[in-house]
């Protein structure tokens, strides 16, 4: 069976001179935002009583992506756990996740921390869950793989995960079309990362920290950041604040080529409240830095 | 909820030398025609009774434009009336509408007339309906914006426009494959149009007028037309004639990069006729003339 | 009514160095694939009986395939038959169709037989079936035609075709990615195709034989096959072989623009498996044999 679902939006969002006039080329601060997409979820059962399906988009076939396998994913799960391929996460992504969304657009999804796996789909995710514990490993073609091990108490959790990409990587530590801040690492070496995570609920409120370290022979770059999110009611407040530390290393930020420029420690922190208004659609905005560029949004969301 | 429908159609259309052989190269008059394409209607209902959705087609994801806000669109209704963001219309469309629709394939959707507004998606559109009467006010991130209203009487209609857009706006009047003809108005200044339409409906026929001036300062687009459509049972008949007075601009039309051609008055008419089988197909055929070259097509049209 | 389907599959592949590492370019033997479609079936019908409907994929609009009739197809059908456009195939390949399918992926597909009709979408097609009786013709805009007439007598099977198509129709022999295998013919003459294939069922086993010749004024291409395919309970195991004899022509193998390389007789052979799990899951996998290079699959298929 496939189950057809989907979600939209329609805003505003801001960045200073982020956006571009269609007509005259002029930049501006503001710009109209919307977007509806269609979401297929498909499932089946084995005689045996294996679950398997699948879930993907409509825009997930704009070059074809669903069908090559770089997009959407397929799934079998049973006893022996859930194993899954396409366009799927790494262990450690899995174990670890994200520091809490904020905003109507999610704001360049900036809370997502950095992970080195995923640059070669469809890859392969294995996962295991049995009470609280879950362990997950990500591999893929290019000798790429990622294993994740967390355990979920109920009000905390806990999560720890490590990567290794083969030479020849490239790690996109930031990619911001919003403030023009692109960070980049085309690696010629192995890389790894030792990353760790956890969270603390209390008073509706759940706190989550990660730290990771991406290590090569001659130069490291730390990630770090706490966020902060709780419900009262039909509101929701989230804020957190994260780093990038890459001071061992220099980038080719105005593209002309040479890797000259440091961008030493890139901070980024926002905050956002959300207000349900039933039935699947709330309001939403936010603001947050971008390495002192300020961008924000505020808008309607919808789920179908 | 998101229902799933569609439309498709089987036919042949035809143009002199209108069509290219893929194979040798050869043009031909006559072509065969076909085409399904998938629609998705989104809709929700917040608690307090405010209406939500959005539509988009499968192939709005070619290039990805339902998740730009480029093609289909997202809303919100209730009292205030209905704001919608995405590809929407301008006030004045909403309010006056094109010319009635002839063929099997709408033979090129030359009955649609010309308006400004809707150059930089996502644009943002509120309409305000009290029994008959519509307002409708639309405005996009490029300075455009095009206001409507209308008055529905039950046996006739009326509606006025306006819109302005700013410098820089291609004007598409005519952009037509078949014949060739292309006429497309690339402006250095602030254009702003005049519009004006209105029926009436007797003895089972429509009548329909509208009349519009674009406007700048060294010269002036005049466009008016009519059309005329009834239905007797399962079968409707409709015909329209319009025209575009250009006589005070040049035209590149050959695109060699010099605007050294007179299209002067470009008059388009046609008749086309559509004979409802039930379950929704119907067979249906036109013949139009787009300054003086002859355009025609016949087949059948479902919708699912 | 549009009705939402679709289909995955997750594995692996192998050919020797037939895949590229996306990040160092180093070709390897073996790759994970997957993928997930989605499909949409269309149906109605007229007040006076007729059925109508259509199909096409989410993937068949990442070019606007199927609003441009080059994927998907619609239909209408009743006592005169059916009349199908779009990508559809021509009457021999209707009526005599491909040898038995192998493997995971289907193992490049190389079990199904080359026809010449179909490059210039969207194409027509007549059917008409009487207790076993089938005739097909499917006809283009570029004067291609091809005519088929079978019958169905249960146990048996027979089909015979008649291809034609013009001169500058480029016939793709083969095309496969993982052996670097390309053997197009570009024709400066009509091609005509007379194809014959039949089917015998016995002991829960399908034999099928397939014979064409591909006729030019100086040359000819024979293609020759046979597939024995057989059930027994959850397993179905299939195998073909198939020739291609080209030795009257040259081919630009290595792709430096002369017709310099000779290909003589092209052998294609593979045996596979499948394994029904229920509810639309089977394991499958396959191996062949492509002019000497070998290649091969094991994975889920899922129907949803």
């Amino acid at each position: 069976d496939v189950t057809v679902s989907g979600d939209g939006r329609m805003g505003i969002v801001y960045a200073e001179d982020g956006y571009a006039n269609a007509l005259t080329g002029k930049t501006k601060d503001w710009s109209y935002n919307s977007r509806i997409r269609i979401k297929f979820a498909a499932s089946g059962e084995t005689d045996g009583g294996l679950a398997f399906g699948g879930s993907v988009r409509a825009d997930h076939y704009d070059d074809d992506q669903g069908t090559k396998g770089t997009a959407g994913d397929v799934f079998i799960s049973g006893g022996f756990g859930k194993l899954s391929m396409g366009d799927v996460d790494g262990g450690a992504e899995k174990a670890i996740g994200d520091l809490a969304e904020i905003g109507y657009t999610c704001l360049a999804c900036l809370n997502e921390t950095t992970y080195l796996f995923g640059g070669n789909d469809p890859s392969a995710l294995y996962e295991y869950a049995y009470e609280g514990l879950i362990l997950a490993l990500g591999v893929s073609d290019d000798e790429e793989y990622s294993v994740g091990v967390g355990y979920d108490g109920g009000m905390w959790s806990v999560g720890l995960g490590y990567e290794n990409v083969p030479e020849g990587s490239t790690i996109s530590l930031i990619d911001n079309d919003e403030t023009g801040l692109t960070a980049d690492v085309l690696s010629d070496e192995d890389l790894e990362q030792v990353f760790v995570g956890g969270s603390v609920t209390f008073s509706d409120i759940t706190l989550k920290g990660v730290y990771g370290v991406v290590d090569a022979d001659d130069w490291e770059i730390e990630q770090y950041g706490i966020s902060a999110e709780g419900t009262w009611g039909a509101t929701t407040v989230a804020a957190y604040w994260r780093a990038l530390d890459t001071s061992d290393i220099m980038f080719d930020g105005d593209g002309d080529g040479f890797a000259d420029e440091e961008f030493g420690k890139i901070e980024i922190y926002g905050i956002g409240a959300e207000y349900d208004l039933g039935g699947g659609a709330s309001v939403a905005g936010g603001i947050a830095s971008v390495d002192d560029n300020t961008i924000g949004d505020i808008g309607l969301k919808f789920s179908f």
